[in-house]
């Protein structure tokens, strides 16, 4: 399971503020700690106005990779920052994210074409968010048209599936869980990540609906999370959900990962 | 989801030692317990030598129906016991269980054949544990057959896959899935339950093994399983998963549970 860490997010209160106060502490901890727990990226979020948003970005991925190896997944609603984004970073990591809204894809596929930089493609377009499967299929496809033009291969991108809340869905997430089986028939090649808390929204004690979740797109074919790693329930049921899914020969991983303290009673 | 509620059972070191005393006060509270944790039925395994085992089974049913109005799952090795002990039941519940192991289902099939009481039947015949799905379902099919002889109807089935633990396996669990959704394709009317923990035997922190099982196992089409009602988290996690799944209408079950206090933080 690749998991991006997702706790470097201006939009969280407690972040906001570290990057308002300019607190380097709060930021090296959030990356030391998620790079303890095995993340394998850092997502970085500046939340801020779009005047400042190069040069926190910048302030915020410098100070990462003071205090973690990890690649950054670079993460803007402004497709327009990520060409220059990039330049801090020491190795390539992930866009987060492209769709095909407007023209994120064409702000950004040409930025990392000829480069090893991964990409999130989100699978909702200019009319929003489709209401099936079905529907995030064709949004999927022109994705991959898009990708195709540029070099890109599908193995690059990390398609999301957009997750909507549970609490007013008639058919649960089945939609979601029938999108990620389409797609990985479709493209085996393409990563499918998803962030573990949309889904719960307006429902009571959500950590269980995103523990459910996680494990259930995993048995549908989901191959990455944008989640805390250091959330160690959540931690080891996805390395139990590896075992038991054929993907921990021996649970090696899943033994590995308590001993060396990853997760407990 | 159907909820098997399995701590009445004297194999397990405090039931057992209840039973050789007499301890009426420890099989009542658990009966009590299980029935407030909305279980659906609850399993009464005696765990005795043979000459002591109908007995013990009159006694242990009798105090469970004066504490709960659930009908009971029989449990018991010994298929020569439920055509005597099914008498001490208020109303039909579960035999647990055949298989195609040796004279089983001519024990208990003709037994239940004109009477509403269903049956657990695990995938096994006198070879031992099919080593595939595949041959797991041949043995399904068998037992099919001879349903179909004594006019016992698939949905009055409970078949259990038979789970062998993930320690010592290449594949995982893979097979267990591909048996569930399997013989469901084959015969949507019929049951499947499991056990929720000897998939986990011999590894560390075994209840998230457990945990991720269920709900991979539900994913596949499971809609009982053998466990504590009040292991809340899981309970918690099986409440989700069946949202997540489609199968409660905007999340009321789920909600209402929280709301009961069947689980909390």
């Amino acid at each position: 399971m690749i998991i991006i860490g997702e706790k470097i997010n201006g939009s969280v209160s407690k972040v906001g503020a570290a990057i308002a106060e300019k607190n380097e502490a709060c930021i090296r901890e959030l990356a030391k700690k998620q790079t303890d727990f095995k993340a394998s990226y850092l997502d970085v979020c500046a939340s801020v106005s779009p005047d400042k948003e190069l040069e926190t970005l910048k302030w915020l991925v410098e100070l990462v990779q003071q205090e973690s190896d990890l690649p950054i997944c670079l993460d803007s609603p402004n497709a327009g920052v990520f060409a220059e984004a990039i330049k801090f970073c020491k190795k390539p990591g992930i866009i987060n994210s492209v769709s095909m809204e407007g023209d994120k894809i064409e702000k950004v596929f040409p930025v990392i074409a000829d480069t090893e930089w991964q990409c999130v493609a989100l699978l909702c377009d200019n009319t929003g968010i489709p209401d099936s499967a079905e529907k995030r299929l064709e949004v999927f496809e022109r994705i991959l048209e898009k990708a195709g033009e540029y070099g890109i291969a599908p193995g690059r991108l990390y398609v999301d599936p957009v997750v909507e809340m549970l609490a007013s869905s008639e058919e649960g997430a089945l939609k979601i869980f029938d999108t990620i089986r389409q797609v990985k028939a479709r493209c085996p090649s393409v990563h499918i990540t998803s962030g573990a808390s949309n889904i719960s929204f307006q429902l009571p004690l959500r950590k269980f609906i995103n523990r459910s979740f996680i494990i259930l797109c995993m048995s549908a074919g989901m191959d990455s999370a944008i989640l805390d790693p250091a959330n160690q329930d959540m931690l080891a049921l996805i390395y139990a959900a590896e075992a038991l899914l054929g993907k921990d020969e021996m649970c090696m991983e899943y033994i590995g990962a308590y001993r060396e303290g990853l997760f407990g009673d």
